[in-house]
């Protein structure tokens, strides 16, 4: 039974992230969710820190039941023909990836993984960017990230931290 | 309810390491699990990586049926005045200490959390030093890990590993 | 009596910088001026090396006789959640901190400081940015700084070294 | 008789570098080709690791029949200030540096050294940032390189990670 | 009229790096002292952060009534070939570098500089070997610091974190 | 027919090395030499720069008529389970590698590669760390390196720096 890998930035954790998920691990042994950009946060683009996105994920995973995963941090080396043997050495076994960034695929093919390049679910709404962009311009942003994450987000005052970012 | 943080390099996750997290976990909503020394493997210090080192515990703690912990990975800064920072900024929220290192004692009392300093399990057998000095001399080491640990170091032909590092 | 912390990149020092700090040392046990990104110099964004900044600032002070504070170099880690725990490490010890940027607001904020948010003088002229501009084009500059600063750059020949950087 | 020190990143190696290598190498004991961003591959502007590079470059001279160089690769540590002594201790010794980015020429100069500003050979053409973008949109490129090293990039399977690297 | 650089660590500063100091800044226009290993703190070698020690620097020489220095703090890069560049780039300029650790001198001559190499004053006493060594063992260190290095440790509780470190 | 790496640090290079690689370098299609810890110097255990060390292989070989080899500078990155993607991404393409340090010939095991352990040649005589103790004692070390290699560290005045370095 297949190991897998998904990776995201979780920036933040959303309800695309969480339907991939649900489906990758009904097949899966486990699912390796390994979080990258994890040494950043407090910028327009990584506004959470990766504790905070620990907290995202663990959360709604637990609320959906869903129990064979793993989550691990990985921090961005900026050294790419080295990245994929720094995301094994940080992770537990894994046989199978689910990426859907270019450079992801692209660095675990040249590794010799198997790689399912995974079609984001109605990504001009469930994007990372889309939801950042709603939060700092006042726009309905809960209803697309699960319950659990949008609770974080107000436990941290996550809206006022990107606004406060974002001002001039 | 209390939410802890245990800290340890878990080189390897030994049986003193399960019995202290076996009884912080009961008086706990949850445990963060802190892996430090995350970026380094393959040393006489260091010869696990922080994924067979993940794994260690994952299997450990579910064959005890823990289900309430969180691991996270430290990587070293070597930059102790922003270590305590580090740790809060990679894990999801606790409010208390449980370490056993004079230096991690030390910084998290200055960063004004509660500690507990953890009176090591009978510390001449059940450390981390002492198992890897077994490994090494070929002296009986299994004993002084939970099961599932000594399966993923024979799964990684971790005992080779050890041997080859220390050859000269 | 207030210690205060002053933060800003002084790329390079103006009479803008020079204004809020005559201002805020009058009211304090002394003054910490806490210069960032010291590590970077020779781009369009950051000319000036951190020794050449603490010259502006140290020289453009005992010009008026203002005698209250303490020059630090702040190395930008890129890791902003552990950010204000190095910036204390790095610093003599003060309670208040006076700051323009949005970021570092946010995070002095978010670590229990209080923060004192500057309007800026004139911002439209008193900019590193416009004055960087300024000596790009060939524009007046001078009369926005300081005078010990157009020494400065004058001796280090810094309106030669931002032109032959912007030349393509 | 002088010993140069040639700068590029080389990204890729093409008929521009190696006509002006041709002529520095005629006049010199022996010239230093130093490749810059050493640590950075598979992103839009640093396609090729440092070892497919290197491949290019000794390849591509050897058909030449030159043989007076030494390749070495400098990895960027984003401090300036400290580039030229950093490039000094990777390199053979060199009396006289040859380079047209207005930053090295910059630091180089202010690091007392004798610096040749090299008029690039139809920069419009002869570009690396030129060739990337004819490959990502499959247009012309292999003229604009010397035949050894289109081998290269057919070997590595390099305009399929170009176009990979490029999808969104 | 000579500007200088004292280097040292300063952990902690001592009655023998005032009397050099002293000394040095009679003869020159001004002194910079740099303190090495900035980033370091919290461990037996390096015990207090950079902030602190600047602390116990500034004190000191405004109660001698010493003006005529600056401060800076150099993190250490751990590549001594651009060790000097680094320096410099931190650093408002000086042309004679006062120094007794053996690396120092030997980086410093090779830049090009003129070196004074200091005889310590009764090194077995006024060491921050000894002073460290002695505030981990109880002994008297008092009389080895000037006064308001004292109250520096005093405040910061510093005797304590020596001990909490030193614990096994 | 092979490629070969052959592994070391070459501090400095000695008649050992000279003669492992004469013999490699014969049944190869080019033989990568890799220089480890390139980033290190002016220390007792890594007196030289990658850049003399570099002068040293090639004035060697190329004394001996050896043509077939390139040299490659790998920087330490103190992350072992990244390392040999790391030197695969900065040399040319290999498919064997020759190696002696017990945690290279592990690490590239363990990467799947092929991996000769060399008996080191007369290794209480050819070893750097003789020759560092030779010429930091004052005894006779020039009979153990290749001539060229002698006048290289009397170039850069070696003896005087490593005496220089082991003063107290």
């Amino acid at each position: 039974m297949m190991r897998a890998l998904f990776l995201g930035r979780f920036q933040p954790f959303h309800c695309g992230h969480l339907k991939m998920i649900r489906d990758i691990a009904k097949d899966a042994e486990y699912l390796v969710i390994a979080m990258g950009s994890a040494q950043y946060s407090h910028t327009l683009e990584n506004p959470f820190t990766a504790g905070e996105r620990y907290t995202m994920i663990s959360r709604s995973l637990s609320n959906e039941g869903i129990e064979n995963y793993h989550i691990v941090t990985i921090e961005d080396l900026h050294r790419y023909a080295a990245w994929v043997a720094h995301v094994v050495s940080q992770s537990p076994k894994f046989d199978c990836v689910y990426a859907h960034n270019p450079l992801s695929i692209r660095l675990f093919k040249e590794g010799g993984f198997q790689v399912v390049e995974l079609d984001l679910f109605e990504p001009e709404r469930y994007s990372g960017t889309e939801i950042r962009r709603r939060i700092m311009e006042g726009e309905e942003w809960r209803n697309l990230v699960p319950g659990e994450v949008a609770i974080v987000i107000d436990e941290i005052n996550g809206e006022k931290r990107l606004l406060d970012l974002a001002s001039k």
